[in-house]
């Protein structure tokens, strides 16, 4: 059969709903221009893995012949019982309690491919097209397009410098209500600490609301939470804030996802979820099916990591070191930006992510004349500020003059550089 | 919210149908009845595991700080382009040729983790609820889960000494065509070597012909043949057979996945697929929503293992190990159940699998006499066969009287000891 006459290659639905993510133009980008400094790539800064901690760590492991066999064998379908468990020590920790106060055991924990493919199978196992996932906007662009994917509806919730706003989901909920649409909702989402992309986290009384909101609609069918807290181990400054899973007291409507990405090492690439009970044997047999298991060998040298105490120690260094960075970089866009007041930003406490938001009128998309500037000639990349809004009806939730200004991959000269660069191509759309 | 109020949890379609795999059922029996020899478990041998060469590979590694920090960093969602590379060498020595033959380039190369998911993959993108896969039959019953949980009708071809065969294939798409439904047809799954869990091989002339079959009646839309490939470098006797993917000249029919979980280690998890060029972008834009790259840390030890040609004198290694395991499994199969000459079995030339077949009226599934004494008083498990056979609409094709015996994970006394047990059991049965 030659090129011309082969036969048409038929994509499923779902393969057309996953097609064309950002993700891939921006990648595609970023190769095609390696002379911009790149304050767009949501990487880790390669200074802050644990390289000797992992060699280490791999040494001993593999130097016990036991353990070594134990590691390079299969695992299981939710991942390694001791990293498991380890994992509730770790979550006790972080909610400033014990182990017997969370509530829940150790197989309510699911290990994944980072969290992403823990938030991509609870998509998967709750959402038939057409159900509703509500999102604040903006929001963390990939689970966009994990939502779009499964072919569910994605209705944004307006956010401010609390994260979502709770009065208006309300609202929302009353209107999916009314309109008898309210079997439909399946899933409320939000990125609870230093959301991706806008640096912002919920506040303490949001959480303990959206726990209370989604068991109050949940009259037809349980409307869980799927808290995204990637970012939460990555706090520069004030108290940490109980997760929005700590309100839910009954420990069966929010869903806390969780990574060892950001904190330890991407390349790792492991992250867990705790469930609800009644969702733990659903997203086992759909990761039955997906992999039986996320790589064996990395979980375990997790549990080491975090069994030895060595993580928490690595945490802080990773911390002090994202710290001068985000202040270097916000010191260097006041000095850059000060002849631009209108143009404005978020502080943020933690995370990777400065939130930009420039006048109405300078649009900020792929397409804009400003990115189009930025990339070619004034050699820096950022995120359009649009991705992380979903394509819906309420078009006038979704702004077009934002941007994502990424301080995790460059070092402090690239990230004062990539200042100078970012305000001359914002200066030349202004004046 | 009390336990007595908790609302319905509703879950997706797709939830459903991913639903009450029998591995759980199998994996559940192994840990309730941990006195019994496991002939059951389709774990890798742990003696085979490359303890050491991973411990050395992994300092080379973690002990250069840029190939470390590369490793420790994310990866990109089709994977380590230098492995994608490694994989097209490796490829070409299997296929006995050079990679300037293969007719294929390295992005086309998709690395995932294990082969499961990219299996998995193929048929998110591929099928919609009620499209049509044909496989062989008995086949890997993973596979056959992944297709119930998609939604698909899966038509079972029965299989002889040589897999699948391929007259009733050109019937039953003939009969397909009859009814107007090849528009629904979109996959041929073929387990090319070794089949799990027949051990049986596809023969050349097969190959050949799965692939012409394919294309001749491609006529509304591209059938694909997904060719597992997983067992390939387990052979212990005879000459390697060129890859079904081999026969596919235009490189726009067939999926060729193979893993590296058998012939080095499953706790690493690293497979890949060599995929038509039209399937790239469906498959990596799933696989970005999925968990955007499997773990690179993993990648970049196999790029290493490969590179070195340590993983090419480890394979040798592994299959003169698991050569003499079957050979005295097979031994001690003659021995224990030479008494009764009704039972017979496959002589398997690779894989991990002794596929046995008992007289028709000797039922072998979870609720049968026999798999219940045989656990319960014998303390021996193995898989039902008729785990292999999809539920179908021609039970006729459906046998409901064998057993995959696995000489993997035993060591050879406990292969022996098996044996004797399930003659043990098999004879309380038959007389």
């Amino acid at each position: 059969m030659s090129e011309e006459t082969a036969s048409r290659v038929c994509l499923s639905q779902r393969a057309h709903w996953a097609a064309e993510q950002a993700i891939s133009f921006l990648m595609a980008q970023g190769v095609e221009n390696r002379d911009v400094i790149s304050l767009a790539a949501g990487l880790v800064d390669e200074q802050t893995l644990p390289v000797a901690l992992c060699r280490d760590l791999l040494n001993e492991l593999l130097s016990d012949d036991r353990t070594a066999r134990g590691a390079l064998q299969y695992g299981t379908t939710p991942g390694a019982e001791a990293l498991r468990s380890e994992v509730l020590k770790h979550l006790a920790r972080l909610e400033g309690g014990i182990v017997d106060d969370l509530g829940v055991a150790a197989d309510q924990v699911v290990l994944s491919t980072g969290s992403q493919q823990l938030l991509t199978s609870l998509a998967d196992v709750l959402l038939d097209p057409g159900d509703i996932c509500l999102v604040s906007a903006p929001t963390y662009f990939v689970f966009l397009g994990v939502l779009n994917g499964v072919g569910a509806r994605t209705v944004a919730i307006p956010s401010d410098d609390q994260g979502m706003r709770i009065d208006l989901l309300a609202d929302e909920l009353e209107r999916i209500a009314a309109r008898g649409e309210l079997n439909r909702v399946k899933l409320i989402y939000v990125v609870s600490d230093f959301e991706n992309p806008s640096g912002i986290s919920l506040s303490a009384a949001r959480r303990q609301q959206v726990v209370d909101l989604a068991k109050r609609w949940s009259t037809e069918q349980r409307i869980f939470v799927l808290e995204d807290a990637a970012y939460r181990e990555l706090r520069y400054e004030g108290e940490p804030l109980p997760s929005v899973w700590s309100f839910d007291q009954d420990r069966d409507t929010v869903i806390l996802a969780q990574t060892f990405s950001k904190s330890f090492s991407p390349g790792v690439r492991v992250g867990f979820g705790v469930l609800p009970r009644e969702l733990v044997a659903p997203v086992c047999n759909r990761k039955g099916n997906e992999d039986f298991g996320s790589a064996h060998l990395n979980q375990q040298l997790l549990n080491l990591a975090l069994k030895s105490g060595r993580y928490q120690q690595h945490v802080q260094q990773v911390c002090q070191g994202y710290r001068s960075k985000r202040d270097a970089f916000l010191a260097a866009l006041a000095t850059e930006f000060r002849d631009l007041p209108e143009v404005h930003w978020v502080h943020p406490k933690g995370g990777l992510y400065v939130w930009m938001t420039l006048p109405d009128a300078v649009a900020t998309g792929f397409n804009s004349t400003l990115f189009q500037s930025a990339v070619k000639e004034h050699k820096v990349m950022f995120v359009p500020g649009e991705l992380g809004y979903p394509s819906t009806r309420n078009e006038d939730v979704v702004c077009r003059n934002q941007m994502r200004l990424s301080f995790g991959v460059q070092p402090v000269d690239g990230l004062q550089e990539g200042a100078r660069r970012l305000a001359a191509a914002v200066r030349q759309q202004l004046r």
